[in-house]
């Protein structure tokens, strides 16, 4: 107890947003030691990055390889235990599964991976291992995603509904509209970023937040997706039709040319009982809407959220948090899974979510391609 | 000049909301004079409900018939010049007809009719005749909605390239989940309202106000409806994917299963430059969004904004309109429009408006029926 | 019952604000006809005015005097039975007390007198009058204040033990910079305006208001006004320390330089149980703050609401209403008051709301002069 | 470069928030490594919150004396060279000043001393010393803050013409109205929380912050105080009128007993050319209000910021920071001090702030006492 748990990283240097935002949510908690790791392809780059995070270079490694091969040589309480996958999307599931099975834990940024085929793979590798496995969908550790999950699943809006997610953005706007600049991007190059961009991006958040905070699983899809030219093979823009049971319906719209936007996320789900509402830009409040009572604003830290949600709150309520402490609780629900302690399982996102997101994307482009039809998700 | 027009009013009797609003609108400018009508299929109740206004009741009549034939008795300055139809909705077509027909001017709710065939009936009606006839889609008279529609006309936002509107209630909810309140509500009975519940009472609005705010139109549309139950025949949620061109796209969403949602009707257009965002509920705020810019929150009243959007307007800025206003507003509109005097041709919406509606909500049906495909609104 | 209440008008022609503000609340409920006036001290003025609002020019007068002669020939019931006066301010407490006098109703825009003195020579008149006498503090017309005032009275928030209001607008900062403009514009010239402008427009209103909502009565006051530069005589901003007992104190912050404020008029109550929050600019949300709980976001037109504020409107949850609404509520009151009808004593601002008005400002003026010393207002 | 700063802390043991504030904060910019300190009078204690932390024991001293004495023992590169003080209120004063008189680096929370006196002797403390000292006003760091600093700085809004900030909360509300438990509350107890309750806590964060944010220096004051009970000594609101210049003004308003309220600090500054408006519950918008212009939100991570602001936002827009990260880029400033980096003065608060906290309560409550006069701060 108290010992922290040493974490490794691979990729996240340089200026690296990912990386920061990693870095700040393991230490948010005391629970992890931040000792090493391969930040670059090249060496004496990772080793001036350690440098300036001030950090020592003993524990830089050339390679995954070699970072492997180096920690397994060390006393086991002294031995990286944990990895954190920041590298560009296409090295998440090599890396993810060599790390899996050679008994590391991970957490993988998201996508997991680029296919839904290697997701089954790793699924299979991590189910032979006895490591923990989290994918940062970072958004579900906010307090007030979990207080919405938990208002679901303990009955307070009735039989969900009506399913609507909202997950709008604008920066590709410039870009999508400049030939030279939408040709040479590497997030519409499917060489690079997998076969799609605004579902594979944004569209998988959505998705997997839905059923994060509902409890309920996406049956089947109807997709509409935008590509804005003809010479642009990825998609910048979808609506998706979902259907949860005959009756129980749900949209998710994504948008990477809503000009203007910048990070928009919004969920609603809709009981027989009450509504919830939520925006991520504003992530510390939560209506639920009645009808013929007055619109309730909840808010983190106050008693009358739940304990899943109260453990994603540092200080008292007035005190804004924002996307590092959501992303810090993650982390947190990882230390303690990786410590043995108890922990909820709606703490972090599993391999399950990991899954899901990758048959999602597919579906997704495999119902415009055939012409906006419906098709059913894998169960 | 000065001389109020002579208004005569079918329906709108007794607590009627309708009646007020239309009232309240029609005095705000002092352009009319509410002289009579028939209120009420029944003589007696209409005269007291005359007297409960304040007006003779002279000028109130056993029905339609009557209310033309002495009405064209009197000197033509003495005359009702303008009627507005506020009856249930399988009266409009009839009645509008039959006043188109006689010469007078009418003001109609909507639907406009019940089905498309006699929307276009009325139409042609409407073009042998040299009368105004005006729809009240009552949100297009906001300020806001005028200001938006010409900074898009003006190139403000750029080319549109992605439209999302919803029009949320939640007041069905209570209903649809009871057996005997579902069966026996006329909202959900095709007899007296129409083919469609959700898409015909507020997914035209939106449908309209998309079309009239973008100055585009709606190509093809592919919708999912749900009647929650396998008893009910009437949609009380529904999705529609739109397109404006190949690729131009957009997505209406309205639903009377949005538990706890009011009135939560919302506009956003987005284009090449900018995005522009509305809602209802706050009338008076209309954003701007720019990618790398400070949001503009542009309000009622301001020298910025256009002549339409102004003469909208009663008050300074910081003394907020509402609904009334906008529906005076429309009124306005259509005084200057029989007076002869200039006007703008956005500050009414017309017989287009109601042509389009009731094709809309029929392909919209249609789209559903035949299993979520695409289909083809008339030219 | 039914017959509609004679409104006469002296002031409000032309393009004037409080003119179309009135005219359009008189007739939003069907209680008055608006039948005449003096609305310029030219004649042919107001008659071309009568005309462009479509009424008849035969009950238009030269000025109060005939006005009052003429009427009075008239049968009783189809004379002007209330007159509303939307004169320059130093007109308001000649023509109220000769109407008084004379046995007209009155509805009296604020300020209503200049001075203090007047202010009680009025309430002399009216007491040896029959008449009913409004004062049109138009703010407090609005549902939610309505509301917030009935939840109060109910103990709903405990005992009230601090209060802020506060009055921001930013229209006169162009003008105070500028040595011309503000040596010629009649708001601050004391001879046209009275002794203040800022607290004489505006800080009245907020001192009126919260004396409404809060049914607790401002003892004494401590203020600091601010001029601006030493050739202007009158105050421009002002702030007010409010003391109600021992230990319950308010502040009133009022100005005319908050740069780029439209009508910033803000009201927030605690009691021991609670807190109530509501803003002129949004007025159809009522904020209800409790230790420990979720917000409240009462709005118009909900059962929860108390009748006062439901007689106050006119359609469901979610169609916004405005300023005019809520001056047509004060209309509506009034008619009440003068049919002989029931009525809630908060249903308009009356004699009282007046005279605590002129005092409030005197006091105020007052303490600034002594250099900013507590001073009592009269019981 | 890239070393971290070997960072010690007195207090914050336990579930101290201040403690898990300053720890966050201190790690999100890879700048310090903390490693021991005196977390609490019992070395048994300390230590073990060091365990729990997953730091070593070994720099975990008795007493401030131990730690000077055994840290001065090692290599200078190994030594701790700054230490937090987040003790109780009355032990800053002398642990500040011993650990400035050894060369140490300070950052000390709020209330930096318990008098003015102390805190005038430790400024000559510091004077004498080599070393970096900050104050812990952490709502200065966050970005829109610092944009407003700058906006004001640049002449964007103009001469600054009228201020006026509010700091509401209503925790004291419970509390201040139960004998028993306001007689027992170290809060309210002058011996342990100095000469104001709510001045002393929340009042000189607003001080600080209208100074901080105009540029602009009170001058003179006038305050009311509210104590609510007789046998209660410690005010737990405030409302303070401010001079800055003859025609400058301002008003700060402070409650501990505004129910309901959480953190709601908001500050409000208007200029002869534009306002600007924030709040610290939604950090990261700023409004800047101009006549006869729409409004203008601003949030962080925008290009249109300054340099300073920019600097405190780690990730691009849309994507909330909060507190933790608000108090981060202060400790981030305080490095770059340390380690002799070029950095802006407005990146911590200083010991200049800190005097003029002190003095500002100090002045308030003597304002009070007089009978609410006028009384000046010091130069």
């Amino acid at each position: 107890m108290g010992k922290k748990i040493k974490l490794g990283v691979l990729g996240g240097g340089g200026d690296s947003l990912i990386g920061i935002l990693h870095r700040v949510a393991s230490s948010m908690f005391d629970k992890f030691e931040f000792v090493g790791g391969v930040f670059n392809p090249d060496l004496e780059e990772s080793k001036k990055f350690a440098q300036e995070l001030g950090i020592g270079t003993d524990r830089i490694y050339k390679d995954l390889d070699h970072l492997i091969a180096e920690e397994e040589k060390l006393p086991e309480d002294e031995r990286i235990k944990v990895v954190s996958i920041l590298t560009p999307n296409f090295l998440h599931f090599p890396m993810a599964k060599q790390l899996l099975e050679n008994g590391f834990h991970v957490i993988c940024e998201k996508p997991m991976t680029t296919t839904y085929e290697e997701a089954k793979i790793l699924e299979d590798t991590l189910n032979k291992s006895k490591t923990i496995f989290a994918v940062t969908y970072t958004y579900t550790g906010y307090p007030m995603i979990r207080q919405m999950k938990e208002m679901i699943a303990a009955g307070e809006i009735g039989e969900v509904q009506k399913i609507d997610v909202q997950y709008y953005q604008g920066w590709i706007n410039p870009i999508i509209h400049d030939k030279d600049e939408r040709n040479s991007i590497w997030r519409l190059d499917p060489e690079k970023g997998g076969i799609s961009c605004c579902i594979g991006d944004i569209g998988t958040h959505a998705f997997d937040m839905i059923e994060y905070v509902s409890g309920l699983e996406v049956k089947e899809l109807l997709a509409d997706l935008n590509y804005v030219y003809s010479d642009n093979i990825m998609d910048v823009d979808g609506t998706v039709l979902l259907r949860f049971s005959e009756y129980v319906k749900g949209v998710l719209r994504s948008s990477q040319i809503a000009t203007g936007e910048e990070n928009n996320f919004a969920v609603k789900i809709y009981g027989k009982k009450a509504g919830l509402k939520w925006e991520q830009e504003n992530p510390n409040y939560l209506y639920k809407l009645e009808d013929g009572q007055p619109i309730k604003v909840l808010k983190p830290g106050h008693e009358y959220n739940s304990a899943l949600s109260l453990d994603g709150t540092k200080l008292p309520p007035g005190h804004p948090e924002g996307i590092f402490d959501s992303m810090g609780n993650i982390y947190k629900g990882v230390a303690k899974a990786i410590n043995g302690e108890k922990y909820h399982p709606a703490e972090f996102p599993t391999m399950k979510d990991g899954i899901r997101g990758m048959n999602f994307i597919e579906k997704v482009v495999d119902s415009h391609a055939k012409g906006n039809v419906w098709v059913k998700l894998d169960a």
